[in-house]
């Protein structure tokens, strides 16, 4: 019985420790197709090349999560938004509001609120203000409009961030997620319902894809706050 | 040379002159695929058919509402909606608000608006009330709230019917339009975010199709003005 | 060790205490996305706001309707329809017959049927009368003209609404199934069906949403009946 | 200036004179695609490679219809169906009943009925008889049960065939169009619909394809006529 | 605790026990959707109806088959094509040969072999002649064109059913399977492959239809065998 | 003969003129789906309310520009991006690189210069920059590193954005563009391919939307040059 | 009236002038997408660039192929592969056969064709050998297995890639064309075939991407003639 | 009880023994869809067949490859890359080196080097080099430019192929992997971006499909080490 030809390979991984250098953030963990094991030792060796910065792993499954909750000193493990943080955070500058629109979008609320946090900036939730009910979001209108930079996380029809769009001019991020069920297909339909959106303003990243959406609130959140 | 063995058939079309009595409404003429000498002839054969009820054809080119001007005693054109009516109009009963997201999908709400007369009931516009100018759709709530059946019409995110849902209790069916570019998909993006709207009470019709969404409104609101 | 972002948050949920107010009609939770824990929390919060009308919970798992079973008093369990009702039911006024095309489509109709109750409407069963054997729905063609409003729920080819369009003027709400296989791609073949149902009047729900086509249905059968 | 290097090949087309021998009819021509004179030049070396069998070409537009109806001889064009047939056609044996859903799906009934007679059957047209006014099918049923196969032709919702197929039990080849609007996608919808038909027996062919189902339909009813 | 509103309905179901007068054949029971107990009473009382003509149960899961080989006396469950069928086939008449092209398309071919039994005709398997090596299907080939009627089952590319349409004449349904991965996209690759195939002649069915393919073949080969 | 129920509307249009208000920005037109004389009509009520901002339409066609070009004074008219801006720009703070792949982005990318600077930061382009070639990019790196925001324009395989976000940590939009052939689908291609990047930091618009990417974009600018 | 913030640029394109350094080749333009002028503005400069090596441009529309016709001195003009060649071509090493199906593929062949010449093999045709008359196919067995590498270019169904595979082992490049209708969704159905084929040892192209096969068979094709 | 009409099949498969002499490899199983003692029993009957070339068997689940490993003498199981390899390799002549994109792809990539293996070449691995990292790729290039062929393997954006075909001349081969969420659609997303990538040179099989890549860039990397 003969290897694997990759088992043959020194290693599973390159990291790119020149990242930092590039795009001021350290490269992130994306733990979805990695095993507990790698998605660890990775987590750790990204965490001794920064040790002045908190490093993060995304999309950990539970046994991941459970083996990192054991095996690394300080790491934070979040299971609603299923990160893992080891480290110090950075000092934030910028306030991200990240804007939910139902109970079943707060995973990839959450997972965007730790990023945001990694990233170096201030995170608020404002939860659960779908358009079904508009007096709920209008009564958080100047909470939205005080933000730097604001990520509006919606599933089912989408409709929220343009809806959003309409009411401040924050640069906003729209982050479609899968909740929904028949047409929404898993997500596709609230995917284009933003990238259609009447009010102008709004980028939009992969379904699910919190993130994403808080690595660019972030950078703009700290620019806008101690401008380069 | 032979000639088309479709035209050794007597007629080309069998009109369903029972449709009164099954449904409580005529047939109506869909332009879109008949010649215009044939949308007339069909017109005039309906309208004999029925003197007591107006007759309608929808999706008329410029071509076939010519001709019908011309050809058609008393016929009524419309150049934005594209339809010819022909025949006097029933009694209205009942009311039918047509909302309108932009100046863009007022030839969908016209075809709406025109219908909704033709099958006994009557139609107010509300127009340019998109989600991107809250305030404009809020101002006109209590209009919308007085009606028996609203008809809400939108292209590009198509977020409109579901807003308006929240808003008010009235039966609503929701006409995605094809206006929109890239990823509207010519009018996809619309129809789904109406099948996902987050508020209940939300039906659909096919794309650019206010025609159906009156009929369906217009035996609604019929119906609530005078129960059988 | 921390904990989620989201954990600091005093709640996961807001609910829309005015909806009965704006719409005339509270609002309903979908379980899908939430712990069974938070379905029975929310019921019984809306519940407590509303003493006077019963509430609702569709898309209940196993798990959910156990609980609620067990821990809300007089909490009405279905276990097909996978609705929880809690509360008392509205008196009705006005009839929605809800007609499924197959056996397979019970499901759907049921959750139909429960809401059309809960929102203030009576509902009848009109099962298995599929096009492929015309009679059986010819048998009740009548049973379905005496209804306000209509509901049919099919899968697989979708051609049900059409052909039923056809034969009565009631309006009619038309709900896809993911019943089928292969080419109906989890409903889509039938919702592109109804769609684009030649007969007039047709309007259309979400696939596999008996809760949206209930609360159109008997909000147009509570008009009929009792008109404003 | 060079040529092109197809230019250098000594012609554009290997004729498949063997196909008769093989499968019991002649090559037939698919316009489309090809030059008016090219679909010219390749119908008379057909016939003259089978001067005892009628040759087809289908897809055909104006200017080849316009110049095979001045270059050779003898030929019959349809300008509905768009075919150009060149020779005597065979002695019919069996019958094909082509049933057309409404006005503009004739074109592709037509089609299929010249075809169903070069391919050596007799075809009879059963036309405007969609499922929105059931009693127009209903009469026709016997006519149809007579056939030895029947060929539906349907666009919009594509609800006839599998209604037809609950009728009789006649074998079956439905044809979508691409008769329809918004989400009829150029025929996928009635496509989808005939795949998905609930009644058994229904067999599918390409949007638009009326060829292709007169194909089959001719050597079903051929040999219903007259076993090998 | 309330029951589902389904529960009070006498039954789940309409037998409809006219098909057989109306087209020649009775009504098959889809298990899928089914309970084992629903399924075997539906077969147990079309059997009823039905004592001289064998009746058909598709897309059986192991607990229906399960169920079947315990409670229905005379039950033929067939494992692969996954059918129960009760009662005594009839006298063959015409010859229906089944092409698969790989030994995982083997599943869809038997319960295309079984259904051309219980319909009717005679079924015989050619396996395992897919296009990559054509010298085992052309060893075929005289086999196959003996055949009233042809179905071919093919997966991945689907080309299987064009090639064979290019060999013979005689009448052939194609059967898309479910096989392949990636950009097989479940079928569609195959499905589409066979809509589009060359040469003519070729008629479709939903994917892994074996079951409606051998309906359509069986009626074909009945009347080629024995002309009405 | 009648008119239409819209010419009975006082307007087509409702101005939003409260949106500079709420979002620091006058409303801008979406030329498409409006006439000429519309456009231009909207354009001058816009400068009137708003005489100290300039105002915009875009995606204006050959005959709305001209129109502009004689109609309103200090009109300025861009054919590439086919955009009209009246009135005086506001002082830009910000730098906006716009960096376009290949030379058929350019319309696009005009587009989004244009917008950046009538919302009120400076633009500069990098162009033909495609991933074919990267040493073109690379030379580019510090001129985009020092943006305070990047617009990323592509179509085909829409792979440049993802590479940028990898060398810079600018916060970055990105534009599919709908240049590209076959299976480039009008832009999804590039749409999918930028929603997928596999640098973090990459949202996205619709495709062919220049114009969405620049008002993210100049606010974003906009607020590192000065922050709030 | 201002000026397009493009028309600023100096130029509209940045020259690779490296790649023949890097792959080997020189750059090729794609005229789609430009303005004739630019298309030869551009074939002039890379001509100068590499007086030893002949450029191409393909997708060259009339009107472009006009003005090079005219303008370039010993432009080689095609007008059915729509290219256009300065400058003499490269000794060609290595034989690629191209195989078209049918003979609305010739214009994606001779593109292929051309290409090959270019990029420094000899390219030989075998046109019009689609699946539907395999003897076609198989009398150029021999002819197709003494290639260097093969091209297969074929539109509806695509199957022939597959078979081609299954009776050589020569690297084969297969390309989907947009021949076809209906279901054939220009292309796609073709390029799913391809990807899906059956017998190993085919990969693909883009819809309609002569060039882009003949650049990789090319490469092939030299490798085998002369091993570097 | 009666048995599965397939079972009286005296096999289940027909080996195509004559592969080799045609294409100049022997056939290869695709364990799926197959049980493992079907996979089992091909492999020794095809390792009999061609005792002097190793036989391949490929996408073995668990099961398969330990029954394998048990009951194969010789055999080489490889779990990351799920084949299954019996007998000796050949000699390799000429060099594929494997490009991954990231560690998710790294079991594609497996299946690309064992095959590579089987069918004669040496296969050399370039692991986790995607584009959000230029400098690890650039790294590698001279690496690449070595190879006689590339495979690339991608998934999320795919946009490495194009990437490597900018940078190298070599013949490149791209395999898209499903790895990613939301919007790559199970590697749909990177099939589309390698199909329209800008550089030339870049053909493409199935997702997930690193045996069909294999095969073609060992029989190119063969012909370029020792041509015919």
């Amino acid at each position: 019985v003969t290897e694997s030809p990759i088992a043959d390979v020194g290693g599973f991984a390159r990291l790119d420790v020149d990242r930092l250098a590039r795009t001021g953030d350290p490269e992130v963990v994306l733990a979805d197709g990695k095993t507990p094991e790698q998605t660890a030792a990775v987590l750790r060796r990204l965490s001794s090349s920064h040790p002045e910065r908190a490093v993060l792993a995304t999309r950990c499954d539970e046994a991941t999560r459970a083996l990192c909750r054991d095996a690394l000193d300080g790491a934070a493990v979040d299971d609603v938004g299923r990160t893992v943080t080891v480290g110090t955070l950075p000092e934030p500058a910028g306030l991200v509001v990240v804007v939910a629109a139902g109970t079943s979008d707060l995973p990839v609320a959450a997972e965007a609120m730790t990023t945001v946090g990694v990233f170096g900036a201030r995170a608020e939730l404002v939860a659960d203000v779908g358009v079904a009910g508009l007096h709920r979001l209008l009564a958080e209108r100047d909470h939205i409009a005080a933000a730097d930079a604001v990520i509006v996380v919606a599933g089912m029809d989408g409709a929220l961030p343009g809806v959003v769009a309409g009411l401040v001019g924050v640069p906003l991020i729209a982050v479609p997620t899968s909740v929904g069920y028949g047409a929404s297909f898993g997500g596709i339909a609230a995917l284009l319902t933003m990238l259609n959106a009447c009010a102008p303003g709004v980028s939009v990243v992969n379904i699910d894809n919190g993130f994403g959406a808080a690595v660019s609130a972030a950078r703009i959140a700290r620019r806008a706050a101690k401008p380069l």
